[in-house]
Order: C-alpha cells, then sequence, then structure tokens
C-alpha cells in the first residue's frame, strides 16, 4: 500500500537558522522560506536527489507544530509522509486493520494541494505518519 | 554535499508487532529481522521504492538505543542518514562549520559496512543524523 517516501518534516524554532545549518553546514539546497497559513506553518524545502525534507516553523495561533515546540524547544522530527495511490481505500485497510486516522476521518488539502490522512503515532511505535495521495 | 536520504531509523519497543504493522497495516516490503550485535540492534528493514525506513529493537547490553526507549517507551524515530560521497571532506567541512561530530570523531564501520559519523542533535534543531559513505 505505501509507495515513496514523500519527506520527513522537521519542527525548528528558528526557520532561517536551521535552513543556513542545511545549506551551509550540510551543503543542501534548500527553498526560500514558504508561509502555508491555512496549514499554521511556514517551510522551507530540502531538496534531496530522492526525496525531501521539510523544515517547519509555526504560523499564526492555531499552529499544529506549536505544541511540539513547547514540549521539544530545540526542535525534532515531527512526522514521516508516506505516499499512497487511493486514499480512501487507505484509509479502509487501515480502519479494517484497528490503526487509528486523526480527526473526523476524512481526508484533508494537504500542504502540497492533495489529500492527506495523520495516522496515530501510538498506532504505529510513536511516529506521526501522514499519507498523501500522489 | 548530502546526498539522497539514506534511511530513517525507528527505535520501537516490539520488533515482531513493528514488523507486521508495517507489512500488513501499512502494506509494505518488511525484511526478516537481522541481529547485527556489532551495533547493538536488531534491525527490519522496510523497503520503500526510494529509500529506506529501519525499525531497531536494541540487541545485547550495550546497544545505543535502549536509553532512548527508555526515554521514549513507545517508541520514536530515531535518527536520519544521509549519503556522502567523502567522509572525511564531510567531517572537515562540518567541523569548520561549527558541528559537532559525536564520539571521537573518527568515522566508524556502520550497520551497512561502510564508514558513517554521528553528528550532535544539538547542532540540528534535535535530530541525530547520520552520515554514511556510499
Amino acid at each position: 500500500m505505501i509507495g515513496r517516501l514523500n519527506h520527513v518534516a522537521i519542527a525548528v524554532p528558528d526557520l532561517e537558522a536551521a535552513a543556513a545549518s542545511y545549506r551551509d553546514t550540510l551543503g543542501a539546497v534548500v527553498s526560500e522560506p514558504l508561509a502555508q497559513p491555512d496549514h499554521g506553518v511556514t517551510v522551507v524545502f530540502v531538496e534531496l536527489p530522492n526525496t525531501k525534507i521539510e523544515l517547519l516553523h509555526p504560523l499564526g495561533e492555531e499552529s499544529p507544530i506549536a505544541n511540539f515546540l513547547q514540549k521539544s524547544p530545540s526542535g525534532g522530527i515531527h512526522h514521516i509522509c508516506y505516499e499512497v495511490d487511493d486514499i480512501h481505500a487507505a484509509r479502509e485497510h487501515l480502519t479494517e486493520q484497528g490503526a487509528r486516522v486523526l480527526g473526523d476521518g476524512e481526508p484533508k488539502i494537504g500542504a502540497h494541494g492533495k489529500p492527506v490522512l495523520f495516522l496515530h503515532p501510538k498506532d504505529f511505535f510513536g511516529t506521526l505518519i501522514e499519507l498523501e495521495r500522489v
């Protein structure tokens, strides 16, 4: 069912410093910061040959990562995103297997303009998993 | 400098359950468990089209992930590994930029039989980074 690893998302307390570190210290290609007010984050994309890293910083008052940074002020890996071909079939299979989909269970339009679901980290060994339809 | 994302390593308290979950619930191709006593872990590889996930469970008394699981008993993402072409040049560049290499700073032979370095998570927003020479 799951396909490519679409991205690894890392929450960071200082987006400019994190982008500079990936660009200058790790020598990667990084994008300009992109505000995504509908998703409560500003994102810098780190382009790798086979996938991407997304550096996330809270934007606005209801950011989904503000809580995470309160618990882990220096930042950390927030979630990983796997691609699926059919997000409704994926959801059906997952819930049949007893995995919990976060929120009301309906796919939402994610930060890349495509339908996404998030799965409960308790069902996946402490890892928050996003599924994105490609 | 950094190239492909080689793998994402997830520490899990129950390797059999985690492998079953990736295989049956997420529908991925998973390997048999592989004991790596030199590295203090038993690993299950989850093969994705563009990279892999490594499910890690402590092996032996000096496992590098035993501590992690004591702090996060349900598990969690332990590190991410980027590929580099020249690990000595990478180390030189990183230390010039003020990043700290863990241990004595010398590359060690990692779990894939290739030289690796680990970078201090405090220098990378709470993310433990492994560099592997390819």
